[in-house]
């Protein structure tokens, strides 16, 4: 399926911020347009018809073909772009192949990958004579209702649209499934001097043929300096993975996600995160075996918040790779042994204890048990090996990555070493124990 | 499709050596038919027919309805299985359903299961007025080709099929795929008096009706102690699996297989092996420990060798199960890192040296990373990280378990317990830093 941009129109509220074309205009590291366009990649869409207008040679000249991205980028002009955005929308009839559908969508509005995939998932029920439109009835979250194009619904078709409209109970999310019957009705309505998209689509509600889609998830119109920042705010959000650890979700993530956002700006890279909170680690290490036990732990929980960065960044700069993927888990391994090796130096140094050989070893052996264990449970299981399904209560032990860097903050805080090194041991071989008593009911 | 055992004859020369049925001599601690049934049910079949006749009340008694095989059995009797199995092969006439196709095979003929696969692969092409015999043309490998009924091939076709043909270049398996056509020449044969299945299958032949498939692979007709033995030989080959380890080759498997081959007999499952092997490398850790390396890398290469042996037995046995392979996992870890503990230990204790625990903690660290590599490699490019394709010539690096077990062996015996520490750190570390650079391009 083709995916139709528009990105004719001038955006002068945010033009006047930052001086460049509003689809151009970077958010988090990403112009608006490339981000609508990779996320739209992500769901499987490839080819792309962009309608230029006020900015044409800048929109262009930065996107190209589209080959950089990935994609294919055809452009069709409209001069006529003051006229209103159902102008620039018609004008994709000079490349319409019959009996298509294809997405229409602007270039400044901005969607969760799982809206699009959801949206996509029900193209196929749409004829030729209707239209799909996604609407949003939870009208309490919508960002600046005010500003919104209203929907009155009627189970799921639209009766009306409009800006003014006082009696609504959804709002226009501004993402379609375009047909034939939509550009017919474009047409009808420039005859009749509308120009503008909402007027097309009245013009349907009117016979019945708008059929919506209300959404589950985040969108947002980023049309000035305020839905700006709100659109950076919903997307950082977004990074935070559903499946996260206690001590990630309720102390790393507020840390990680600022220095994000901070990041996404600049050309750092993934990777370069995770050599970061390699090295991190390795300072960790060094501190508490130089006996400085307070910077060792305050270290750790830094390396615990580097590591979530390198993927925040990847996934909100579509910059997730394989290799990525398996060098992070890696070098996170790395960094915990020689945290723990330089905790066990610390012991080893102050005490000379045979314990401390020994309290180190069971530490370090249990460290790599968790993954291990997950990661094998997947290759035989053939499914994701689920904390939050399989360990039941046993899913608050702190011996995942997030609660085991915790404990060696506290522990590096306290000045407390030989004890930290025993609860990691016994937390991490408790777990592994719990597992391979209980997992057996779900092989 | 349905399978067909002949399982009516009386097998003498093994009846009078084991004093049971034939079908029910146990070969490595599996009976022959059950064998047979367990081999099929790997390549989804489920369903049977077993035509008795001498031993019709000892083989019900002992399969029953199949259930405890998780299959089912239906059971014909022909009365006159003194005549030849010729009448035991038609006697499926009486469930024969209009269009069937079916496997038919002698309760005394042993095949591997991509043997059987591959044979079944081929079975759509083959029509109703023909039948499908599986033949060995490798002659020198077949065992005994004197008992082998012969076959005078010409291309894919049987012209020819007899126990004294002079003129031959393949031999029968007593593998087929049966058809109406088969049972319609079996009735032709048995009313000429012929009733052997050759006989039939010969009318067959004349006509040009006989497909071949050539098999690639082992197979035995076990029909007296001679041949018995080579059964066993074949079967307890096969379980060496193809990505086996250089050390696990060439040394442990000379004696797992002896080890196998006496425990096959007896009711231990793979777990307890699993189990014996974990208790084996906590011995040798203690004798390390105890500062008696001599026996402790005896023990540690015992524990490699029985590593073997619980697949070996779960294969040979089809006692397979998932949990098997992940308990395996988990523990293989654990008796890894136990042994090398009680190394350190032993290190520490007679050198009280802080470079015994920063040794021990490098070659600690670097025994899971194998195994973490792999698993997280087949995670995220869901296909299997093969040394022999992905790692070059660092395949030849003894960072696998086989090779560090064995490592611990030499220098134990030779009492070189810091040298050997040092060297599996290095080895596995080195290993892992291979592929973190080398997997790249894999990705």
């Amino acid at each position: 399926m083709k995916a139709v941009i528009l990105a004719a129109g001038e955006g002068k509220r945010l033009r006047s911020h930052f001086n460049r074309p509003k689809p151009l205009v970077s958010l988090l590291g990403v112009p608006l347009i490339e981000r609508n366009i990779l996320t739209l990649k992500e769901c499987n869409i490839k080819d792309f018809t962009i309608i230029t207008g006020c900015y044409e040679r800048e929109i262009k000249e930065y996107l190209g073909n589209g080959e950089k991205l990935g994609v294919n980028i055809t452009y069709l002009h409209n001069r006529d772009w003051q006229l209103g955005n159902g102008v620039s929308a018609y004008t994709y009839h000079k490349n319409y192949r019959q009996n298509e559908k294809f997405i229409l969508l602007m270039a400044d509005h901005l969607f969760q990958e799982e809206v699009i995939k959801n949206f996509l998932k029900q193209a196929p029920k749409i004829n030729q004579n209707e239209i799909f439109l996604a609407a949003d009835k939870d009208l309490d979250k919508v960002y600046d209702v005010e500003e919104c194009t209203k929907i009155k619904a009627e189970g799921n078709l639209a009766r009306e649209l409009g800006k003014d409209l006082q009696d609504f109970n959804a709002v226009d999310c501004g993402l379609f499934l375009g047909t034939k019957a939509l550009l017919n009705a474009l047409s009808q309505a420039i005859s009749q001097n509308q120009y503008t998209l909402t007027a097309a689509v009245n013009l349907m509600a009117k016979q019945g043929k708008v059929k919506l889609h209300f959404i589950k998830g985040h969108w947002i119109d980023v049309d000035d300096p305020e839905s700006y920042k709100q659109a950076e705010k919903i997307l950082l959000q977004a990074l935070v993975p559903p499946k996260d650890g206690f001590i990630s979700r309720t102390i790393n993530r507020k840390f990680s996600l600022k220095i994000t956002k901070k990041l996404a700006k600049t050309k750092v890279t993934p990777n370069q995160i995770t050599l970061l909170s390699f090295f991190t680690a390795v300072a960790s290490s060094l501190f508490f075996a130089g006996l400085h036990p307070f910077w060792g732990g305050l270290l750790a929980q830094i390396t615990s918040i580097l590591d979530g960065v390198d993927g925040e960044i990847a996934r909100l700069k579509f910059l997730k790779s394989k290799y990525g993927g398996l060098f992070d888990s890696i070098l996170d391994r790395y960094g915990d042994f020689i945290i723990v090796i330089g905790m066990g130096y610390a012991w080893y140094f102050t005490a000379e204890s045979l314990l401390a050989l020994l309290i180190c070893a069971a530490a370090l052996s249990g460290i790599p048990m968790s993954m291990l264990f997950k990661e094998k449970f997947h290759t035989i299981a053939q499914t994701t090996y689920l904390p939050e399904k399989h360990d039941g209560l046993f899913r608050y032990l702190p011996a995942n990555r997030d609660g085991r860097l915790f404990i060696i903050m506290l522990g590096g805080i306290l000045n407390w070493i030989p004890a930290t090194l025993i609860i990691l041991a016994i937390v991490t071989h408790l777990q592994t124990l719990f597992r391979l008593f209980n997992v057996r009911k779900f092989l």
